[in-house]
């Protein structure tokens, strides 16, 4: 149960598919070059194989518990966490203002992705401290940001989102915490928040609660919500820490999987919270910490995958069973050599491959939103960008699942046994089309806020990208003529799907995001597949030059792969889209 | 958590889609009428439903383990079992010559499938024990029969399959358990055999196993292995039982899911075995077993569907969350309004009813080649059912995996959270698609055995089935209509990926076995879809009638929203068979 961070397959995706010489062409990563991003890779790929990975099945063993009032971790994940700390790797992506390595998302998406292969349980704390940080920058007052950032940057406070409640989930208009306004400007917080990753715990010195509640006044629904600060422990205007916070922890979940990350309930009892932003704005500013959080879970979809995949593939090279079918031996041989045990594989390998190429062209497009030189190009990748995130957060983390239950399924009987360890992916990989907004709330997102509103402005560039694509592989190699067919199949799948979602009125919206979630398993297969195409493209340019032949000539089979068995999956979604929608309103439940 | 045993749909299968006429018919059954069926299920769903239903959470967290050298079983098992063998409920099927009922597979498949959807951990003991009788009524003497079959058929006794050893799972030519012969008769067996269901525990006074092993002089592979059944306990002439055998349980493994079944390595240490038919030809016997137990195994898969449906439905009529996206209401309502969950739901739902029909369907076709007046009709049915029994298998179970997986996702957050049981179909559905033949083994057998040996006849003879359904369909209702190309280009579908494999060559066989699983997918697919369609017409013509309006109008919706969203997957399945075969060769792992 090992794990070898991907770092070539990485590094190969922020040359060839991130936008890696707009995103390494901008002012703010000026001299940067892809020889620093392989270094940092490297090292913290090391870290995690060595330092983190050996800790996923054990954490699982020993799952994080509530006991005596208290959490208790599982065992050296406290030291693991102060390594990590020491080591800075919190702050890879974070600004230099802070304590930061300003490291474009291009590259820091690797990172997360390989800590989640290590260590799903583990690298949520990281993850959310990275949705607090991203929070303060988006609203945060220059005071809070001046308290509270240098200490979550390092990584020596963390960070928690608090969304949920027992009446509150996939709906924050029924949240129902109440912050009462106190004359010294603070707030006292009241309410029962649940399902609070890493809600408590003492691996850190302080934790950064961001807390969604509401004001006296505030008007109903999402409009009345409004994101306040709760520390743990208060901060002294010198940083010292003073007095413990009136927010608790009543229990800790019993989970199927991700058990190592203490999932807690939190009762807030009047305690002190400060205002991040304006009043009823918190929604806004918790869709910036969520955008960033959802796009992180799909790299959680993808990480699982990976580690899956590697599991499964070691074990299929050493499982000696049944002679091979061709006949060329009567011996039984190992069973990667049978043909359904490879399909099952390469399925795990491309679906992983190719959300890792849509998730790299999404965070060079995160960068340019936010660094391009114009304004119209900020616009642009904005859009796209925005466009991407329920593709990797919804896709992905399907994938992930799927790819985990293959897992099991290449080792056979072994794989229902919990020390094998490929149970732990199945079980793990489960929570993720669901926490930060399902899937089907992705396809919400996707159908009304991407498509509908920019009346499929947005779809249709990146369509247009695409169609380049093709064309590019049309005048190509015979496997880049053999993909190209493919992807302009899938891709006008898309482009009917979206002019059909156009062609509803407002009457027709049950059809329309009844067709939400097959649109979103269309346009993310397309994405990927067009970056499993753009790969190939890339592959072979290495391959004429020389470049080394055995991965290079592995991303051509893969992509060829890819288009002959998963992008063909784009016609059934479009199938679904646009003529299920009747069968779907007769349905009888 | 509750659970109702689905006997309505189960009622309507039995007379519209198990070839009812026909099997009611026989000389066997005379006299045997659909209301006697109904009362039998009738009376064992409320069994199951009050009886074994209940400790299927509380076997899963009370997991069965190995404790001071014995097998502790969970909580109230081996009383309920009691319960069970005293109402007689083992013997629903077997034949009266043993004290059993006699009651066709037609009507007894729906009998095991309620008992597996109470409970599947529960159910796996007389699963096992019916594979026991099936071995002995086919290749036991005389002898064997009247020593144990009378006890198995009661249930006082149970049964054990042992076949898996380290080094042997899908592949049983590397079996390595010995059997020596002594001067009585008997043989003393050694060996180790692994993933034995039930393989020990006190709930049944005696325990049979039947154990693969080869004798000194057999030939190397799977045509030198023989069956010997070896009692736990000997018994004497007098039926008394004698002395404990030389079988030990060693330990109980640690599983993802089917906590409550005792999952045993057993040490045959020189035991008293008997062997069973002839020598060498324990393969033969096995697969009789096996064939029966493959079907109950697709039972399982529908069952543990039913009861993730009938959970997750229950929770989207109670949960309240998010306006309608027709905004007829502004306020919160419950779940089962929103697209998507009725979209998840109504798959889970058509997956397990689709699945359901087919195994009815195959169920009639047992009866019929045991039974039918002449021997041309024994072989047609037999040929039909053989051909079914992969696609039961593997089908059915991958959906239940599906199934199950949804069932969580309708539950959102808290399908993650153990206690809300959701997630214990998930992990218990997992182990279907593996244990009794992985799908890939299924695959295998469909594709060899069942299409290329008898150059496609039985596939295309079931084609000719479809294809007269189809035709009934294009002459009735509107949603006939709307059904019956969708059959058809199914249809067409599964008849070019036959032909297709029938025009390979040796040489080819990595593809043909490549593609086995795509297509034993589309075959399942398109077999369940059509009972769903001969549903459909049975229930028009149940409404004409006047009879049951609310039943049958959702059966009408059910096979539309087949139709429309899962038939249209064949399309996917039969380009990976055709056409998927060169990117699978050039496949680099």
């Amino acid at each position: 149960m090992s794990f070898d961070a991907p770092v070539k397959d990485m590094l190969f995706n922020i040359e060839h598919l991130s936008r890696w010489s707009e995103v390494a062409g901008l002012d703010k990563y000026d001299g940067l070059e892809l020889s620093d991003a392989g270094a940092v890779l490297e090292e913290f790929g090391r870290f995690c194989a060595e330092e983190i990975a050996p800790l996923n099945a054990s954490g699982d063993a020993d799952a994080s518990h509530f006991q005596d009032g208290k959490v208790q971790l599982a065992g050296g994940f406290a030291q693991a966490y102060q390594k990590f700390v020491e080591m800075g790797w919190q702050s890879l992506p974070h600004p230099s203002a802070f304590g930061g390595q300003d490291l474009p998302r291009a590259v820091a998406a690797s990172a997360t992705e390989m800590l989640n292969a290590a260590n799903l349980s583990f690298a949520l704390c990281p993850l959310l401290t990275d949705g607090a940080i991203e929070a303060l920058l988006t609203a945060g007052s220059d005071a809070t940001k001046a308290t509270y950032l240098d200490n979550l940057v390092s990584g020596k406070w963390t960070g928690t989102m608090n969304l949920t409640e027992p009446q509150a989930g996939s709906d924050l208009a029924l949240v129902r915490s109440r912050a009462e306004p106190q004359a010294d400007g603070t707030y006292k917080v009241s309410g029962t928040k649940i399902f609070i990753t890493y809600g408590e715990h003492d691996m850190s010195e302080n934790i950064v609660h961001l807390v969604l509640a509401r004001t006296p006044d505030a008007p109903a629904g999402v409009k009345g919500i409004s994101l306040f600060l709760v520390p743990k422990f208060m901060v002294g205007d010198d940083g010292a820490l003073g007095a413990r916070n009136a927010v608790h922890c009543q229990s800790v979940e019993h989970k199927l999987g991700i058990k190592a990350s203490p999932t807690a309930v939190l009762q807030f009892e009047g305690a002190t919270g400060f205002l991040i932003g304006e009043e009823n704005a918190g929604l806004t500013y918790m869709f910036e910490m969520m955008n960033s959080a959802r796009y992180a879970v799909g790299l959680q979809g993808i990480a699982v995958g990976e580690r899956a995949y590697q599991q499964a593939l070691a074990f299929a090279k050493e499982r000696v069973q049944s002679a091979p079918v061709d006949g060329s031996s009567r011996d039984a041989v190992t069973i990667v050599h049978h043909p359904d045990v490879r399909r099952m594989l390469m399925r795990m390998r491309v679906l992983t491959e190719g959300a890792r190429g849509m998730a790299a062209f999404a965070a060079g497009c995160q960068d340019l939103a936010r660094n391009a030189g114009s304004p119209e190009a900020q616009a642009e990748a904005k859009a796209l960008s925005e466009f991407l995130t329920p593709l990797v957060k919804g896709f992905s983390t399907e994938n992930g699942v799927e790819v985990a239950s293959l897992g099991v399924q290449v080792h056979g009987g072994m794989g229902f046994i919990e020390e094998t360890g490929a149970a732990q992916h199945y079980r793990d990989a489960r929570i993720l089309p669901i926490y930060e907004g399902t899937t089907a709330i992705q396809a919400n997102d996707l159908v009304g806020r991407k498509t509908l509103r920019d009346g499929g402005k947005t779809a249709r560039a990146l369509a247009a990208r695409i169609a380049e694509t093709e064309a590019e592989l049309a005048a190509g190699s015979a496997a880049a003529q053999a993909v190209a067919p493919r992807l302009a199949v899938a891709r006008q799948a898309f482009e009917e799907v979206v002019a059909h979602l156009l062609s509803l009125d407002k009457a027709e919206m049950p059809a329309a995001f009844g067709a939400g979630v097959p649109y979103l398993m269309l346009a993310g297969n397309l994405v990927s597949g067009w970056q499993m195409a753009r790969g190939l493209l890339a592959a072979e340019a290495a391959l004429a030059r020389g470049e080394d032949p055995e991965f290079m000539t592995a991303k051509v089979a893969s992509a060829r792969f890819y288009a002959d068995h998963v992008l063909c999956e784009t016609e059934v979604q479009r199938s679904r889209c646009v003529s299920g929608a009747e069968s779907l309103a007769a349905a009888l439940l």
